[in-house]
C-alpha cells in the first residue's frame, strides 16, 4: 500500500495550500463552510483514486492533483446540499454546515464549490480540460438524478431491487469511476483504459454500497461503523436489504414486514429485532453479499482489462479490497 | 431593431427544442421545475446579448447559440435558488419552484441546472470551450459572492454606497457582461474587444440595476413596473437611495431615516411616504439617476472602443437603451 500512503500525504498537501487561499476570499460567509466542511477530514476515497489511476500509466500522480481536487469539492457540495435535504443535524460527529451557519449560507456555499469543481480544471490543457469536463459533467448529473430517486422511493410504495441499484450507481458510484477515469485522462491513457477504470470504480462504489446496507444492519462493532447500527431499519429505508425481503417474502412474512414498518419510533427496538429476525429468515444478508461480490468480481474484470503493469493495478485492488474490507 | 427580434426568434426556437427533450430525462421531479421555470418567459436578455455579440463581428449568431443557453440555465438556476433564499412566493406572478414543488426539489434541480450550464457548452471546440468556460466560471463565482453580500447586507448596520455598488456588479451586472464576451469569443474576436464587450455589459448592468432601485421607488406606473411601488422601502432594503440618503443625510434627517426604518409592516404607507418625503429632500432620485447616467456612459465608451462595424454597435447600444428606458 505504499502508493496509497504517499498519494495521501500528497493529496493532503495540496488541499492545505487550497484552503489557505480560502482564508483570503470575500465574503467569509461564502468561504468559511467550505474550509469547514473540507476540514472534517473522511478518507479522501475519491482523490486517491485519481492519483492512483493516474500512477497506472507510469505518470506522476501530482498531474491529477487538480482533478483529484474537482471531485473532492463536488463530493464536499453534494454532502453540504444532501445534507439540507435530509435535515441531518451532524456530519462525522460535528454540525453540519446549515446548522452551524444557516440553509441559505448552505445552498449558496455549495453552489459556489459546484462552480469551483469545474473552475479549478483549468490548469489542463484545451483538449485534457474538455476530455476532464465532458466525464465530470456526465458524472455530476447522474449524481443529482440519484439523489432524487433516492428522495422519490421514499415516499414510493413500491421499489424494485433493480431501481435500487440504479440509484446507488447514480447516487454514489459513479462519481468513484469518474475520478479514475479524471487520472486516466490526465495520464494520456487510451479511452477504453480509461472506460475500463470507469466500470471498474462504478462497481466497486455499487459493492461498498451494498457493504454499507448490510453493516448498518449487521455490523458486529457499531464504534468502528461509525453511525447507529439498525438506523436504515428504525427510519425504513428502503435499502437492498428490505427490498430483496419484500421482494421474496411469501404472504405471511410480508404481512409481518409491513406491520414492522409501521411501528413507531417508540418502538424503535422491536422493530430492529423483529426486522433482523425476518431478514434472516430469508437469508437476504447473504443475497446481499452475494450481489455485492457479483459487483466485485466485475470491477476486478474491468480491471484487468486495463493494459498497465499488473503490480500497479495490484495497488488499485488492494486499495478496493481495503475500502470494501469493512466487518460485517 | 431588426437584429434583436430575429435574434429573440432564434433563441426562443433553440430554448423549445431544448425543453422537449427535458420532458423525456428521469427523474421528472428533476426535469419538470427546470421545464416550468423556463417556461415562464422574461426578456431573454442574457441570451441575446450573446447572440447580438456575434453577430456584432459579422458571425451568425446561431455560433453563439449554446453559449446562450449557458447563460440563461445559469440565471434561471440562480432564480430558483434566490427565491430560496429570500422565501418569496411568487415570480412572474407564478409559484416560485419551491412553492410549487418543494425546497429539496428546489435545490437539486437547481443543482442540475448548474451543471448543465457547464455541460451544454461542449458542442464547442477544445480551445472556445476553455475560453467560454474561463469567463464563466469566474462569472458564476463571482454571481455567487454577490448574493452572499446581499445577505449580509440584510444584517449589516452600515452599509457603504460604493460596497453596495460592488454586490450588485457581482451580483446582477457581470453576467450581462459574461453573455456578451461568450458570443464575441463564438465570433473569434480580439481579447481586447471581448474585455471591452464585457466591460460595457457590466456597466450597462450596473445602471440597469440602479434605475430599478428608482423604480421600485418612484414608478409612475406600477402596472408597467410589474413590482410593488415601494416594496424596497417597506422591507428596509439597502439600496442606492436609502444609502445615499443616510450618507448626506443630516442629524435631523438622519434621526428620521433612522425612525423610519423602525416602523413596523402595519405603516408600510406611512413609512414609504415618510421615506419619499427624505428621499425628495435629499434629492436622491436626482443622484441615483446621476450614478446610472456615469455607468450608461461608461458602458458606451467601452463599446465605442470596440473594433467592429458602427451600425452593428449601434444595434448594440440601441438594445441597452431599450433596456435602460423604462418609465421613471
Amino acid at each position: 500500500m505504499h502508493y496509497f500512503k504517499e498519494n495521501l500525504k500528497l493529496f493532503e498537501k495540496h488541499l492545505e495550500e487550497y484552503k489557505k487561499k480560502l482564508h483570503l476570499k470575500e465574503p467569509p460567509e461564502l468561504y468559511k463552510p467550505e474550509s469547514y466542511i473540507l476540514s472534517l477530514g473522511g478518507k479522501r476515497v475519491r482523490p486517491l483514486l485519481a492519483l492512483m489511476a493516474c500512477e497506472l500509466f507510469k505518470k506522476q500522480p501530482k498531474l491529477a492533483l487538480n482533478s483529484a481536487m474537482c471531485v473532492e469539492l463536488f463530493h464536499n457540495f453534494s454532502l453540504i446540499h444532501d445534507d439540507i435535504l435530509d435535515a441531518a443535524p451532524l456530519r462525522r460527529n460535528k454540525k453540519t454546515v446549515h446548522e452551524k451557519w444557516n440553509t441559505n449560507i448552505a445552498i449558496l456555499s455549495g453552489d459556489v464549490m459546484l462552480v469551483k469543481a469545474f473552475e479549478i480544471l483549468q490548469t489542463y490543457s484545451d483538449s485534457e480540460f474538455k476530455k476532464l469536463i465532458f466525464v465530470f459533467s456526465d458524472t455530476a448529473i447522474k449524481v443529482c438524478e440519484g439523489q432524487q430517486m433516492d428522495m422519490n422511493f421514499e415516499t414510493r410504495k413500491r421499489v424494485k431491487v433493480e431501481e435500487y441499484i440504479q440509484m446507488i450507481t447514480y447516487k454514489t458510484a459513479v462519481l468513484l469511476g469518474c475520478s479514475l477515469q479524471m487520472g486516466a485522462i490526465n495520464a494520456g491513457a487510451s479511452t477504453g483504459d480509461q472506460k475500463n477504470l470507469y466500470e471498474f470504480g462504478k462497481h466497486i462504489g455499487i459493492a461498498f454500497q451494498l457493504l454499507d446496507d448490510l453493516l448498518d444492519a449487521f455490523a458486529d462493532d457499531p464504534q468502528k461503523f461509525g453511525k447507529q447500527v439498525g438506523g436504515d431499519i428504525i427510519s425504513n429505508k428502503k435499502t437492498f436489504l428490505l427490498l430483496k425481503a419484500i421482494e421474496i417474502s411469501n404472504a405471511k412474512q410480508h404481512h409481518k414486514i409491513k406491520s414492522l414498518l409501521e411501528l413507531k419510533i417508540e418502538k424503535a427496538k422491536e422493530k430492529v429485532s423483529g426486522m433482523l429476525e425476518v431478514f434472516n429468515e430469508l437469508n437476504v444478508k447473504e443475497l446481499c453479499k452475494q450481489e455485492a461480490d457479483k459487483h466485485t468480481k466485475l470491477a476486478l474484470d474491468y480491471l484487468f482489462k486495463v493494459k498497465a503493469d499488473a503490480e500497479r493495478k495490484n495497488e488499485l485492488q488492494l486499495f478496493a479490497i481495503h475500502l470494501l474490507n469493512r466487518t460485517v
